[in-house]
C-alpha cells in the first residue's frame, strides 16, 4: 500500500524484507513532492521512520546514529570504553591444541576465542577445516574458559549451524561481497564481524555492512585485516588509518587483525600497539601452541609467551588514550 | 583403501569427491617411497592416473594438457581458431529490451547473448536483477536468435535453476573465491566462465579454476575484466597481458571483458582490438538499445550501431593473426 | 607590463620563461572582468594568444590542438600513419655489442636505435652505464645504419651533452616528476620521450609533459612502460589502455615499451601486437645479441631472431588498422 | 692497485668515490678465492674494512650496525629515546606566516621547523616556492625560536645553497630515485631526510638510502609519507607498518608524515598517536596559521590549536612505550 503510493508519486520502490523490519527504499520522485510524501508516510502507524538518504549507506552511517554502537556479546561489550582481545589459533586442529590455546589466551587477557572450523583456502588441495567437530570444540572451550567464540561462516547454507556454536559470525575478506551470505547473516540474531575485502574501498566495505544491517541485524563490527599492495615483504598492508576513518563515517566498532594484516609474527605486537593507539575497539590475534607446526598461517601466529608479553605495553597504550583492556564479564 | 595405503606410507590424504571422478590428493610422504608408491597405485584398475604435482594447480595447468582446451557449447567452439563474440545488455530489463538487443547483436556477429538475471550490486538498495523471469527471457531470446546464453550465478542454491536456462554459468569477480559456489558449479555439467577477482593474482585465479576442475567440470573459460589500481580515469585497468600469460600457464580459453575492464564506452572498440591481437579466445561486450537509460553500467555499454561498427576492424585484426570471428553454428 | 595589468585586475601571475616563448599564467581574477581582459591582452602585438584553461594541462591537451602531433626526427615521422620501431640493447656494453645490435634491428625494420649510456639502477653497486663513450658509440651506430638514436638523460647537468649525440632524449620512469630535469629538456630543441612513472595517473603524466611543453619544447612523445601492481609474475602491468586514453586527452604520440612493461621475453611479441592494435605510434623493444649474458634486463630482452620473427605479424596488425611500419627515410 | 688485484682474481670492480671514504664494490669472483682475497685486502693499511654483502644494501643494513643510529642535529638527537616533533607550514608564504608558525609550534613542543622553499608541484602552473628568500626566513626563524630547520632540495645544483640555510636536507617522494640528487647529498655533511617514493618497496627505499650512505653521508633518516593505493577517501595509505619493518632491516631512524600520508586534517592527531605507538623516531606535521587559506596542502594542514591539543595524548603514548617527546636542547 505504501509502495503503491510511492510509485504513484513517481518513486521507484525497492523493498527489503527482514525479520525485524521491512525497509522500503524509494529512489527518484519529484523534488516538490518529497516533503509532502514524507509527512504522509510518517502518519501511518506501522511506519517507524522516514529518512532521506544522502550517503549510499544508511543504517551503518554516523548520520543514522551519532553515538558509537556497543555490541553486547553475552555480557561482553564491544565498541565501548574497553578494548577487547580476541585470540586463538588460525584453525582448530585438535582438542588438545584448542584447549591449551583457549586456556593460555584467557589467562593472558583475551575474552574472545578465535579458531577456524570452516576455512577458506586459495588451493582446493589445502586443509579446509574440521567443520562441525571444530565448532563443537570451540563451544566447549568457550564454556570451559568463559570465552566468547568467533568463527568464520562461508556458505549461506551453514549460517544456522555455525550460529548454534559461535557467538560471533565472521565473514572473511574473500566473502565481503558474497551478497547472498551477507543477506543470510542479516537475518540472523548473532553478532557479525565483517572483514574488509582485499582491495575494498571504505565505501564498499560500509555498503557490505549495509547489506547486513538492512536485513535487520545491526550487531556488526568491521575488521581491518590488511589491503593488497605492491609490497611483498609483508603479506598485506595493514591500513591502520581505517580505524579513525570508519569511526568518522560510521557508528560501528572496528576490530584490527594484525596477524593477517602483516603476515609476520615479528610485527604483531608493535602493530597491535599502533592499532589500539589509533582507536581500535578490538584486536584479533593468531596464537598457536607451536606456530612452526601450525597447519595454516604459522608464519603469522605468535606463541603463548609472545601473547603474554605483548599485553602489558598494550594495556599502557590503552590507558594513554583513556581506555582499558576488557576483562571477562563475571556473570552472563 | 587407497587412502589407507597412502596414510600408512606417511602421506596426508585429502579426497575431493566429484560426479565424474574422485581426486585423492596426497601431501607429504617420504621421498624414497614416492616412486614405489606411485607404481603400486597405478596397478589398481580403478586408478586412472597418478600425477606428481609441482605447481599448486593441476587440472588447469599446461603440464596436465599440452594443447588448448576447446569448449563445445551446443556446437559453438570456444578456445579454437575462431574468436567468439558475446554481447548483450548488462541486465535484463524487459522483454522488448532483451529481444531487440539479441536480434541486433546476432545480426552484427555475436554468437553468445549475455544478460544479468541475478546481479551483484555494491549497494543493497540498487537493482538486483529480475531473477527467474529474466532467465526465461534469456532462454527464449537464445532460441529465437540461435544464440548461446551466458548469465551470472551468485548463490550456490541457485546453480540448478540457472543451469536450466543458461548455456554458460558466469562466476562474477566478487565471487572468484566463493569456494562453496565454485564447488557447486564444479559438480555441474555446464560450461563455466570464471571472472578474475578485482585484485587476484594469476595463480589465485588459476587455483579458483582448479576448485571447479577438481570437482570434475573442466569446461572452464577464464575472463579478464580489469584489475583494481590507483588510476581513476578508467573503472579498472584491463590487464591485456593476462591473455598470453594464462595461455602460457594453462590450457583454458581466455575471454576478455573490455566493458568492465575500462568502464568507458569510448574505449571498448579499441581495447577489443587489442585483446584479439593479444590472443583472446572470446570477447564479452555490454550492448544496450539506449545506454544512457540503462539501469546499470550505462557508461560502459555501447549502442547497437557502435557494436556493428566495431566488428569489421576486429575481423581484420583476427585475420592478421590467422583467426576469424566465429559464426553461429547452423545446426545444434 | 602585462603582468602588472593582470595583477591590477586581480589575477595572480606565474610567468614561465622559455627559449621560444614566455607563458604568463594568470590564476583567479574577477569573473566579470575576464572577457574584457582577454580582449585587451589580445590587442598587444607581442601577445600570440590568450587561452582559457579548463584542464590542469594546456599545451599537451587535445583542446589546444585537435589533430595529432607528428614529430619529425631527422625525417622520420612519429605520430603519423606509420608505426615506428625502436630497438636495441638495454645498455651499451661494447662497440661490438652495439654495432651488431644496430645492424640486426635495422635490417629487421627498426628505424630508431635504443641503448643506455647513463643508466638508472635501483642499487648504487650496479652498473650505471659507460657514459660519454656509449654516447659516441650510439651516434656512430646511428650514422652507420641510418638509425635515429634515443637514450636516457637523468641529470639536468647532462642534458647538453646527451643532446649532442642523441636524436631523442629519454626521461625515465623514475624521473617523470624530476621537475628540474623536465624544465631543462623543455629548453632543449631535441625531441623528448617521457616515460610514465611507476604509479603515475594519466593526469600526472600529462602534467609532467606540460612542464616540458610550457618551456617551449612541444616535440614530446609519451611512453607507456607498465605500472606497478600486486601481480608478481610480470615485472609490471603494461597498461595498453593508456594508448587510447592518451589519444583521447592529448595530441601527443604514444610509444609502448612491452619489454619493461612485462619484464619477460616470452610476452614481448604478443604484447607488441596488442599495443599496435590499440593504436600505439611506436614501440621500443630491448634486443640483445645474447640476452642471457646481458649486463642488465636480460630476462626481458629478446634475441635478434625473435625480433625478426615478431615483425611480420606486427606488420599485418598495423595493416589491419590502416597503418604500416615506418621504413628508414632515404635522405635526411 | 686494490682494483687491479680484484680484477686479477676475477671480480668486477665498481668504485664509489666519496668525501670521507672510497667504496670499492667487487662483484663476482671465484668462490674458493674469496677468503684468501679478503685476508689480503685487510692487510693493506689504507683498507678500513672488508665486508661480505648478502643483502643488496650494506651501510644502511642492520647487519652493518646493530644498534640504532642516533643523528645529532646541532645537539638535537634523532633516533634516540626521545621522539622528535617537526612542524610548520607546507610552504613558506611570508615572513609573518613563518614566524607566527615557528613561534606556535616551538611553544607547543616542536624542535624542528619545516617549511618549503623549493616545492615540487604536479602542475607547472602551481606555486613552486619562494626559493632563496624562503631559505633566509627559515634560517632566521630557526635562530629566533631555537629550532632546527628541515626543507626540501630538488635540484642537485641547489644542494650547496640549501645546505647553507637548512639543518636537514629533505629529499621528496618524487625524487627518491633521482640518483644524481642522492649522490650529491651523499657528498654533503648535512643530515638527510629521505621520503619514501609513492610506490617504493622497502628494499628500493633502503637502496636509495644506500646511494647516500655509499657516498659517505650516513646521517640519514627515512620518512614514511603514505603509499599509493586504490582508496580515494585518503590521499595516500599511511603505511604505519613501515616503522617496525625499517627498524628490523636497518639502523636508521624513521620519521612519519601523517599530513601527506592521510591528506586529511581530521586524521592527523590519531595517526600521529598510532605512529608513535609503532615506534616512530620523529613526526613531521603540517601546521598553518589559517589552513583554509594556505597556498598548498590546506586540506591536510592543522591549526595551531589543533597542534597544541594533539601533544598531550601523544606524550602519554610516548611514555606508554618508554619514550618521551624531545625538548629543545638548551645549548648548541
Amino acid at each position: 500500500m505504501i509502495s503503491d503510493r510511492l510509485v504513484e508519486v513517481g518513486y521507484e520502490v525497492r523493498p527489503i524484507f527482514g525479520v525485524e523490519r521491512t525497509v522500503i527504499g524509494a529512489v527518484g520522485g519529484q523534488e516538490h513532492q518529497k516533503v509532502d510524501t514524507i509527512d504522509q508516510l510518517r502518519a501511518y502507524d506501522f511506519v517507524d521512520d522516514v529518512m532521506i538518504i544522502t550517503k549510499p549507506y544508511k543504517f551503518v552511517a554516523k548520520e543514522y546514529k551519532k553515538s558509537k554502537s556497543v555490541i553486547d556479546v553475552r555480557g561482553l561489550k564491544i565498541g565501548g570504553d574497553e578494548v577487547v582481545m580476541m585470540a586463538g589459533p588460525c584453525t582448530v586442529e585438535s582438542e588438545d591444541q584448542l584447549m591449551t590455546s583457549a586456556k593460555a589466551v584467557a589467562e593472558a587477557g583475551a575474552t574472545v576465542l578465535r579458531g577456524g572450523a570452516y576455512k577458506p583456502s586459495t588451493s582446493p588441495y589445502s586443509f579446509h577445516g574440521m567443520g562441525l567437530p571444530a565448532l563443537e570444540l570451540l563451544a566447549e572451550a568457550g564454556r570451559r574458559y568463559n570465552l566468547r567464540v568467533v568463527t568464520e561462516v562461508m556458505d549461506p547454507r551453514k549460517v544456522e549451524e555455525v550460529s548454534e556454536y559461535s557467538d560471533i559470525l565472521q565473514i572473511g575478506a574473500r566473502n565481503m561481497q558474497n551478497y547472498d551470505l551477507l543477506r543470510e547473516v542479516g537475518q540472523s540474531r548473532k553478532a557479525v564481524m565483517l572483514k574488509r575485502g582485499l582491495s575494498a574501498k571504505y565505501e564498499e566495505w560500509l555498503l557490505a555492512a549495509e547489506y547486513i544491517a538492512s536485513g535487520g541485524n545491526e550487531s556488526i563490527m568491521l575488521c581491518e585485516r590488511g589491503i593488497r599492495s605492491f609490497e611483498t615483504y609483508t603479506r598485506n598492508v595493514l591500513d591502520v588509518t581505517a580505524v579513525p576513518v570508519i569511526h568518522n563515517l560510521s557508528h560501528l566498532p572496528v576490530v584490527v587483525d594484525p596477524s593477517h594484516g602483516c603476515g609476520r609474527r615479528d610485527l604483531v605486537a608493535t602493530m597491535s600497539n599502533a592499532s589500539v593507539a589509533a582507536g581500535a575497539d578490538a584486536l584479533i590475534i593468531e596464537v598457536h601452541p607451536n606456530p612452526d607446526h601450525a597447519i595454516k598461517d604459522g608464519a603469522q601466529s605468535i606463541t603463548f609467551d609472545q601473547f603474554r608479553e605483548m599485553m602489558p605495553p598494550l594495556r599502557k597504550i590503552a590507558e594513554a588514550i583513556g581506555r582499558s583492556v576488557a576483562a571477562i564479564p563475571s556473570a552472563v
